[in-house]
């Protein structure tokens, strides 16, 4: 190595360093190029080089006449392709490994097989204080039974938040569950019955398919790309050729794929399925996370008849803990919060209380500020490293939001074996076959990125391309 | 009539007016007839024709050499005759007026319909202050991420206080659940499949077959006595007949009849059930509002393989804003904590942790003997006040526990237009088509008595007893 080439990787090494330490934040700009020669003490030529081979990596991008910045999602691997499930509807069998997956999120892990953020960043102090003031103001919130469609206050802050989602609720609209996924459960329950069949995305939530299987329903999966989302041309294609009892879709930041889709496409899908009558059940719990400029519209924001039915929740935003959700159930309203009764009664009155607390104190926004730019970071990083350290031909989602990546690496590598060897290495990671009914996705991992990034992150990462690799 | 009559009569009438206005509790001791005597400036043999009068009215009864009490339950109305169900099993179609009776729970209404007891009673003082000291020394609670089986130290409190369930539970045995109906879910959905059969009890809890409803799984109502339970001969045969998949039993202060089933009988039963491998769901909610001197065991007491899945809650006793329950699943464990997770993912941290505080504070059992009295005296209350004033020919049970009474009316009657006439009078009850799937129980009615005894819940008897009236 020349003398020259040696100076102008250090240089680019330090920055490359205090990228992946996260003292350079991406979309931050990075020291100007005449700055950086005065400090470092080298050539402007060294630094220009420097930069040049950070561009190269895919880690700093130039914007004209504004000078270089660090790059957002600038994985060196390429995306995966559109899925290509078989066409025919399957029942589900895949709880024994899910249970692995949950025993695996345990302390000392680097836990990239759940999708749940920890108390990080979240505004646990604020709602301490929200939760003692109500303990002290309104005690019978305790004691007090409690019955669907949930306390009418905080339905009336989700239906003024509603107001970002173009979709005009108002509090009698809304019904509170335990979560996104109590919601979903009871509009499943509300829309189909056993031996029904539901179409979804592939791959698409593994407790979905869980839900399908505990109730018998079948899933059907629908091709689906993984920057665009579900294939309408596919869908309507099975629309015209089975019976389908509702369609489930995440169509902002989808779990595991990470897309958004666009209005356009959110529009087609609404009136595919009014026209039809099939139900279309939202979940939209990532919505809020997204990485754009706006708020992505949920499908919801389209429908006219009431035919949608969007859940959503504040356990991926604000308050792990409390396990409060919603559903917007739309015209079959009656029908699911009889469910919800059925299914667990009322929720905990003094968390709703708090909640709605938190929402009217405007604190909401600043927290989804935070969380976003934390989100988008560590993914960032993530998608990175992978990229770096993980066997060639590996391919990487770009999500539009929220904090988690699907990772297809070469075709001989097998994602549930990996998941064993890497925590035996006190690292764990969602194998591919999760997603789908169907077995396929054996190649592929799902990462959950809501651990900080950090050098035991990073070293996780590299451990598991060494691992992948050595499947070859 | 004779001045000797009308002397009598008037000191008859005034203790009896002491015991409907809760002035004389049941148990406790009447004046003596010496001090009446005294009192009133009447004979010694006038008041003990008074007295005479009132055990003929089943108020008072005499005990040897200890003068007189009030009697517990002494309705003069007789009990219901064992049920007699068709054998065959019924889906259930009952959801829309389960809407109405929750509907009718409403501020101004004399809410018989509701088995909810409101913060009366409850120790809302005690939970306030052990809320506001979690959040104060545990405020990640609020946002750390939450999974089954639930926090340990409540696990752990539960399998302590099942010492006196004869058990022998430890916190790993427990999963914690959203009250009682949710464990009650997970246990259907992981042990039945749609289109199999479940035999319950016939009259028994209305969500159970709301539950079996939207899971498209069919009810077999086994003949069941007011005073014994469910009919195990009726059982055994319908076991030998049919293709079960589970049995669920309220075995403590069945909702609705109250019977509490013997020792002999919970052995019988769970002996039966493991010998075939059908599952028994055990509803052990009222178990610990028992009447008598000891808690009764539940079944679960005696199992030996793990074959009976216990569900309780702390909703009717502690903490009815919590909506914390849950299942000891024996030996299907696995299954169960899979399908919690599915159903909802955790349950709020924060509720759980105040529990298990309240339940190792040593509050639980005070709190219980506190209850007990209360409930067991406005049940006393309301079925004196129901043979009084309910037309001739009505019938009402002798519940063990718990704060419900199920009144069989005249044949004639019909308890759907006498909910919907009672409702016009701003009194709510049960009817009782709501407790089966197959359409019986039509001159039946169940009145929850969670609401504290007055003159406003006196009259709304008194006129339930009129409108009953107008109907035959």
């Amino acid at each position: 190595m020349t003398q020259e080439t040696v100076l102008y990787e250090s240089v680019a090494d330090s920055i490359s360093g205090m990228i992946s330490a996260g003292t350079l934040r991406p979309g931050e700009r990075v020291p100007s190029v005449r700055r950086l020669s005065t400090q470092r003490r080298v050539s402007i030529a060294t630094v220009l080089r420097a930069y040049e081979v950070l561009e190269n990596r895919g880690l700093i991008e130039a914007k004209p006449n504004a000078g270089y910045y660090v790059r957002h999602r600038t994985p060196a691997a390429d995306e995966p392709s559109i899925s290509n499930p078989p066409a025919a509807a399957q029942l589900v069998g895949i709880n024994a490994l899910v249970q692995d997956v949950l025993d695996s999120r345990r302390p000392g892990v680097v836990s990239f097989g759940a999708a749940c953020p920890g108390p990080d960043h979240m505004p646990t102090a604020k709602l301490q204080r929200i939760v003692s003031s109500i303990v002290r103001r309104k005690p019978l919130a305790l004691t007090q039974y409690v019955l669907p469609p949930g306390n009418e206050e905080l339905r009336r802050q989700i239906a003024r938040k509603s107001l970002d989602l173009n979709c005009n609720l108002a509090a009698k609209d809304i019904i509170i569950t335990h979560g996104a996924m109590e919601a979903v459960n009871v509009c499943v329950r509300a829309v189909a019955r056993p031996g029904d069949t539901i179409a979804v995305e592939s791959p698409t939530y593994f407790s979905l398919l869980q839900v399908f299987e505990s109730l018998q329903i079948k899933a059907l999966e629908i091709p689906t790309h993984p920057r665009e989302g579900i294939s309408l041309d596919a869908l309507e294609f099975a629309l015209e050729r089975s019976k389908i009892a509702a369609v489930i879709t995440m169509t902002n930041a989808q779990n595991p794929l990470g897309f958004t889709m666009s209005d356009e496409n959110k529009k087609r899908l609404v009136r595919m399925l009014d026209k039809r009558g099939v139900a279309l059940i939202e979940d939209d719990v990532y919505g809020d996370l997204y990485y754009g400029d706006e708020r992505p519209l949920p499908a919801k924001a389209f429908d006219r008849s009431g035919n949608v039915m969007l859940c959503s929740s504040f356990t991926k935003t604000v308050a792990p803990g409390f396990r409060i959700g919603w559903v917007a159930p739309g015209r079959r309203h009656a029908q699911v919060q009889m469910m919800k009764f059925i299914n667990s009664v009322g929720t905990a009155e003094v968390l709703q209380l708090a909640l709605a607390e938190f929402l009217s104190s405007g604190g909401y926004d600043r927290q989804l500020r935070t969380l976003r730019r934390v989100f988008r970071d560590q993914v960032s990083h993530i998608s990175t490293a992978v990229s770096q350290h993980f066997p060639a031909g590996t391919r990487i989602t770009r999500p539009a939001g929220g904090f988690i990546l699907w990772v297809e690496l070469p075709e001989a590598c097998d994602s549930v074996e990996l998941f064993r060897q890497a925590l035996r290495n006190n690292i764990s990671l969602g194998p591919g076959v999760l997603f789908t009914a169907t077995g396929r996705y054996r190649n592929c991992i799902r990462l959950g990125c809501a651990e900080p990034w950090s050098p035991r992150v990073e070293q996780a990462i590299v451990k598991l391309g060494e691992l992948a690799a050595r499947q070859l």
